[in-house]
């Protein structure tokens, strides 16, 4: 990575002079819309027919004036936003210290996530090695996955003080630089990009076509997006900073995942998150650099939450309404407009009847037709007697219950 | 629907009078590509690492050089193509008829899919009065999205003796007009009309970004879609008919599916069909007037048929690679690309080193997470038990297998 001390600053300039480098190798991505998920958005959730949670009352009252513009990054490269900051990180290690030594040195990362496809692929791009540490208990398609863009796949133990061992010792031996997933301005500075995206790409819409936005608005009031480690959501406050679009962050609360939720009410950053929410991709906690933007309240109103049904449920509707294959992560922003009444009042308040042009990041869609089953299957029949029977010694039952 | 009569010849003019027509109802859908897919579709069967189908023998060695552009229908209004054969048939009645006589009697049609949405929005956005005929047993939400659009929802029983006699009864009273599904001119051009979308986007993407097409190529050599009726493809034969595109169909083989390929080959329309492939869109057998335009070998070269499992294979792809929801059906003249080798001889010794570039119909995206989880949930140990027993028995025991 690029000594942060030579980085640039955490500006919408900086944003927009990242885009530059990484135009040529990422997807500009496409913004859709879908009425019908504009229609439910807008209706109360008590009024609503279907599209609510399964086991969950429909209470909400709150009726909104808003369209949604949805930015489509799991149609980016390697499935999800991560190669934009991947590739940036890797333009501005080679700016900094020349292609040559680079190549020479290597590149290194532990995930066995996106970002080890991201930067696998950014350096397979320029000839680069990327070694990527990642858990012997990865998932199978998951290494091949990575292997696929000629990396070298490096087992670890799964606790953090083994990959990080396995990191240093990687790191002695080939002088190779670390990548780190989310917390370093490059990261930041790159995933910001696709706001810059999706601004001008709704203004477009809009302009083209006025039924797809609200009458009179030329533009976006707001922007949703969720929150992990926060490289992506701190990227987009940067980004939008200063033109009067407002941010918005998105989170699960199963088990704590709402650790950024948490720690602005607290006023103190989480640093520890033990939590299997379905939002696989949003266990993390956030990470120093983003949690010093996002506690900037000019530039990040708020984080909001959403339980895992209500997930599964506006997962459920990108996929069925809006035909969008995404992945459980993705789905976080658009639950918490379809049923987080906190936040569907705050917007109610302060758009009024005139309504909001919301931007909705979906970041990515890396699961698999499995995945999905294993999520929505109906129970087969002896797993509802075995269900029963848990439910007669009094623990829950709703969990597995086809949604 | 308007007298035959009075219909515009079959002609590629006629299907730009149609996309005049219907232009501001329906949607323009997007063209997508998808870099993995192209490579998938390049690559011979047995050199695959993956993407194959369970099951199946990777023998093929047909190496191509195609590039894939897929017109997502799946994002058509009602989320499936069937909304551009529906307004154009309105349309055309209204200009024959007058909107005030339309109004007073109204359309009626038989169906449980998506030509019964379809018709029911056409008629909604012009006020006129839809009455569909839908068997008792049809699904809950198939039959409140009907009623959602406004339709007047008539139950009858399953055979189609038993729809036809209750559509009749319909007209008798209400002096409603028939609004077949496929077999008629207005439904045939009106589906036509997303080849030429398909046709001028492709061009568009090629143009914009030279590494998306044939290097050389300025714009499309085929376009492949499925067939089930035969509206949809007998349309786009008619659109393309003239222009050097060559046009193919693609077609589920299970239980005699593929009954456009087997009479095209005896030399006679198969007018029966009964068949549970998982292409349910797909299990009609070919109308009379498609019938006469496909088996014009100037209009459609052939059509190529697929397994289930195939049809299954392309669906995880469509899906996890290209991040496109779709139903089964829509996977159906992907799985062709990929897996049917006489196809890919076929196109190995036209396109030859230079190369095809492909359109690709993805007819619709009107299924569930259910649907999706039925299709690919691993089966439980006690179900792989019963499996078990089942294969000892002697009979077929992979249907089921996780795909």
């Amino acid at each position: 990575m690029a000594d942060i001390s030579t980085c640039p600053p955490l500006t919408r300039d900086s944003v927009k002079a990242a885009h530059n480098r990484i135009e040529s190798y990422v997807h500009r991505t496409p913004v859709v819309t879908c009425e019908t998920l504009n229609q439910i958005a807008c209706t109360p959730q008590r009024e609503r027919k279907d599209g609510q949670p399964r086991g969950e009352p429909s209470s909400g009252s709150t009726r909104l004036n808003v369209k949604l513009f949805f930015k489509c990054e799991n149609q980016q490269r390697i499935g999800a936003f991560k190669a934009r900051g991947a590739f940036h990180a890797l333009r501005r290690l080679i700016e900094e210290e020349g292609l040559e030594n680079v190549r020479r040195k290597g590149v290194v990362t532990h995930s066995s996530g996106n970002h080890a496809q991201a930067l696998a692929l950014a350096a397979k791009t320029h000839g680069v090695p990327a070694h990527i540490v990642m858990p012997t208990i990865s998932t199978p398609s998951k290494i091949a996955g990575t292997q696929s863009w000629g990396a070298n796949v490096i087992f670890s133990g799964s606790t953090s003080d083994e990959r990080e061992a396995v990191v240093r010792d990687v790191i002695e031996k080939t002088g190779a630089t670390l990548v780190p997933p989310y917390d370093h301005p490059d990261i930041i500075l790159g995933q910001g990009t696709q706001a810059l995206e999706l601004e001008e790409q709704a203004e477009g819409l809009i302009s083209e076509n006025a039924s797809l936005g609200i009458p009179g608005k030329k533009g976006l009031d707001a922007v949703i997006a969720p929150i992990g480690g926060g490289g992506m959501l701190s990227g987009i406050c940067t980004a939008m900073h200063g033109t009067g679009i407002k941010v918005f962050g998105a989170e699960p609360n199963f088990e704590g995942a709402n650790d950024a939720e948490l720690g602005l009410r607290q006023g103190e950053r989480i640093t520890k998150v033990k939590t299997l929410t379905i939002a696989d991709g949003l266990r993390t906690p956030v990470g120093e650099i983003p949690w010093s933007i996002i506690t900037d309240k000019k530039k990040l109103v708020g984080v909001y939450s959403v339980t895992e049904e209500q997930i599964k449920a506006a997962l459920r509707l990108a996929m069925e309404r809006a035909k969008l294959f995404i992945e459980p992560s993705s789905a976080v922003p658009l639950a918490v407009i379809l049923y987080n009444e906190e936040f569907r009042r705050l917007v109610e308040k302060e758009a009024g009847s005139e309504g909001w042009n919301i931007g909705v990041v979906l970041s990515g869609g890396n699961t698999t037709v499995e995945a999905i089953a294993k999520l929505f299957a109906a129970p087969s029949k002896v797993e509802e007697r075995a269900e029963a029977k848990v439910g007669a010694n009094g623990e829950r039952v709703a969990e597995n219950v086809a949604g």
